[in-house]
């Protein structure tokens, strides 16, 4: 069997103050940190200017890295509803601009993210850092944002080869 | 003392499944109403589309009607976390598609919205459409959500001319 074309992912864990991004390549199992990083954003800026930067960052990431597929973590919030409108409006800016560069897009849960990196849905953070650097050996450190985004990465990745697992025994079926 | 040149303002009420949008001049205190129609998502469709739609209508009607200044109705979440956070997402589509169309925007309370077109903060929807037809006279019959917007662009046009005044009356000392 020859080797299979990488997929190349976009992962992004989307916060209004720190959106983290990561990029991986996923050849079947196979997979190798490109680049990862986070796009910050000043909380005294006026909030339309904000999500205007967060948009250029990750089309900048975009137009540099070009993905084939974006993966955002879909974070439940657990505060108070202005922090969920933010989280709400930085999310929405993180799937726009995916979709605005014409990339399919999946979001994950946090459990789902954890249970793909780590093995279990309820490992925390230093955990899925740790983990993150196993699977990923070319990564080393970085910002826990950037971390996160790697995993959602990660998770689709895994969650991609399965689907298209699936998908090619249908058409086995079929043919 | 000669006319005023209008200021082109547009107002927008964002949901994720209805996105209500009107444009007003304003010079002065006299108001006239341009145009207003309501952006609409199918919930069934994939969120990252529907976000993209969103910010393709906003731009459209930017485009087509050139205003100045966007103004976006500051709606406090009340129902639940799900549901704050689609808010989030078409709020930050409005507030950044504004943004990214080099227009200044503003955010309104809904109280402040309704103090500025009825007079009061607890004025409800059908005094607040009623008083939208009453100061716009050539806005007929619409959807609830595009009248709303024309609302927000009312409160705009009234603290707009606030803040001018302000402004001249700091410069007239200054001289």
């Amino acid at each position: 069997m020859a080797g299979q074309a990488p997929v190349r992912i976009l992962g992004l864990d989307p916060g209004l103050r720190h959106l983290g991004w990561g990029i991986i390549d996923a050849a079947g199992n196979r997979l190798s940190h490109i680049a990862d990083g986070t796009i910050h954003t000043d909380s005294g800026d006026d909030l339309a200017k904000r999500l205007l930067e967060l948009h250029e960052g990750i089309a900048a990431v975009i137009e540099q890295w070009q993905p084939d597929e974006a993966a955002v973590e879909e974070t439940l919030s657990n505060v108070n509803p202005s922090s969920t409108l933010k989280l709400g409006m930085a999310r929405g800016i993180a799937l726009f601009s995916a979709a605005k560069a014409g990339l399919p897009v999946e979001q994950y849960l946090p459990m789902a993210v954890k249970k793909s990196v780590v093995g279990t849905g309820h490992a925390d953070k230093v955990q899925v850092q740790h983990m993150v650097k196993m699977l990923l050996p070319g990564f080393q450190r970085s910002t826990a944002d950037a971390a996160d985004a790697l995993a959602v990465a990660i998770c689709h990745a895994h969650h991609a080869q399965t689907r298209r697992k699936v998908d090619n025994a249908i058409l086995g079926i079929r043919r």
